[in-house]
């Protein structure tokens, strides 16, 4: 699977969402994360639609060299209107992202998926600048997202 | 435990070392997170030494609220004239810890513990700014941190 920014050319005033998810920290999550690209789907055009994907292991893209998915995840997070970070599953890449977001001043919400007996890192939980939301169900997710997303000016 | 900036005045002309290691990510690298720190002190004062501890469990520390946490650690990130990260276990403060110091323009190494199954994540191993090494025992290590460490000015 080859995934580039090329694909990503978004009519103009479409929301562009960059949803970070766990890759090679483990995949456990992979069906959540479809769940919530396809609600992040209802309110704009997710970049990063292949953290959802079922053919995506913990070994990552085999497409592509480290360097190349380096380069254009930070170009789709450079593009992006706002950041959704799914943080139950831990993860450097996610960590990382969150921290560039911030730098980019981007929009950004963690959202931690309660009952899983850890708690998100200080680091996230902690931060000022980083909003995070606990969730237990999947309705209740789709309601924090819509509240976060419509208040994007 | 509490931990705070205040147990770190440093005579000048010592090297003052971050190292990073997972805590509410899981602590199943904790002996190996103190054997490094043994290793760092023999180069400098590490100020995250509270990282190799078998009292700090995946809960974290429970004298400081997580806003006190992310403030302590980034005033030493900030101190710090290195980071060191171990990136064998996945977490996303060690992640975000990453960035930071990539911004502070620190010099920064990320070191991966090789037969685990894993893949450190693209956003480090495929970042031109992040240097990361791969290490099989502590002996190998020992030379990898003394190479590093002693090329610094």
């Amino acid at each position: 699977m080859r995934i580039s920014p090329t694909r990503c050319i978004i009519p103009v005033g479409i929301m562009k969402i960059y949803f970070a998810g766990s890759i090679r920290g483990g995949r456990d999550d992979v069906a959540l994360y479809r769940r919530i690209i396809a609600l992040l789907s209802d309110h704009g055009e997710v970049l990063t639609e292949h953290v959802g994907s079922e053919g995506l292991t913990p070994t990552g893209e085999d497409a592509l060299s480290d360097e190349e998915i380096y380069a254009r995840d930070m170009a789709w997070l450079a593009q992006a209107d706002v950041v959704i970070a799914e943080v139950t599953t831990p993860s450097h890449g996610v960590g990382y992202e969150i921290a560039q977001a911030e730098a980019m001043n981007k929009p950004l919400l963690c959202i931690y998926r309660l009952g899983v007996g850890r708690r998100p890192s200080a680091m996230l939980a902690g931060n000022p600048a980083t909003r995070c939301e606990d969730y237990e169900s999947i309705e209740q997710l789709k309601s924090i997202l819509a509240r976060f997303l419509r208040a994007i000016p």
